[in-house]
């Protein structure tokens, strides 16, 4: 038995959302804070999350996301951006907060630390934003689980040009570049040509390999 | 209340599982099947999971993975592997699919396998590469809180050489490029050094941005 599955089963991207339909705070809280708790490298969270409800900001953001009604409609519209570069400054400010949080300093977690800063920031900031991208899409999939357990529905959408998105929420002087969206609210399902169509996957024969 | 967050509370990067503690089958397969259930782009999936449980190949994996302990300490292995790139056999593949188990054809959705058959082998292998890996990121987002679930322990590992991975496992001949390995298995907690630490997050005030 597995809610866990359950919960997977459930979900599907909502193609048509009511438009007054609005997701209490408490599960929106839930939600985000699922995100908050994921797993990331090195434990970086190197991400944050938008959570837009302006409806002129939502406006504009549709016209350059294909106009997807899903993203006006929505109650909250989740907006995941990675961190741009991995810069010695915010390396440390992870660090720093561990050992504040735990009390005290290690030296493997120091080494660690030597480590990481020798590494990252000499890269090209592309290979370290997709890096950080990569965590963010962790952090999503738990929110779909926990949005999914909230019976709040969902939409992951890369359907969208990150630049002006970007610009629109002001995230270049953030340091951060917007990789996928997450409109929350609830389905309409009268209106939704998906909601009643099979979840289609590969068979576990083709999906896994045994080794 | 939130059953999903006290999963995510519960988990933790593992760093001494026990050698001898395997996961059964029945778990396993929750686990597999909360990953082949996860949401990706397009519905395409482009991803495979490799389930490692040979000794051998564990023993040479460890050798280009930091020599860390729980590659061979694990019970099974879980090897995430992104297509190396975006094929108009593999889009068709899925497309295919869907016509097959939905029992048939729909005007707009053959309209958007032409977008993507127009669209995604067109760009560089590398671009479609980095997009296939982030969708491996959200099956490994559900693949943590089903393991919690399980209660079963997990360690995301990004620290190996993925081109040696690819070599011991024989990725490069069916297209695929190792992202990242999930060793499943039981904490020893008496020789773990994180298991009692607290886990350290940003503050939501940090981590989110209202707009």
């Amino acid at each position: 038995m597995s809610n866990t599955l359950e919960l997977l089963n459930w979900r599907y991207a909502t193609k048509k959302m009511r438009p007054d339909a609005v997701v209490p705070t408490e599960k929106l809280d839930i939600i985000l804070e699922s995100i908050r708790l994921s797993a990331s490298s090195s434990g970086l969270q190197p991400y944050q999350v938008l959570v837009v409800t302006d409806d002129a900001l939502k406006a504009q953001i549709r016209k350059v996301a294909w106009d997807q009604s899903q993203v006006t409609d929505c109650s909250h519209l989740l907006v995941f951006a990675a961190w741009d570069n991995y810069t010695p400054e915010r390396i440390n400010m992870m660090f720093d907060l561990v050992n504040e949080q735990r009390g005290f300093k290690n030296e493997g977690w120091e080494a660690y630390r030597q480590k990481l800063l020798a590494y990252y920031p000499q890269r090209p900031a592309e290979q370290n934003f997709e890096h950080a991208a990569r965590q963010a899409y962790i952090g999503l999939g738990s929110a779909l689980i926990a949005a999914a357990e909230q019976e709040v529905d969902s939409t992951p959408m890369e359907g969208f040009e990150p630049e002006h998105v970007d610009r629109i929420l002001g995230l270049g002087e953030l340091g951060l570049k917007s990789v996928i969206l997450l409109p929350l609210g609830y389905r309409e399902a009268g209106a939704d040509w998906l909601v009643d169509l099979k979840k289609v996957r590969r068979d576990s024969a083709d999906f896994l390999i045994n080794r």
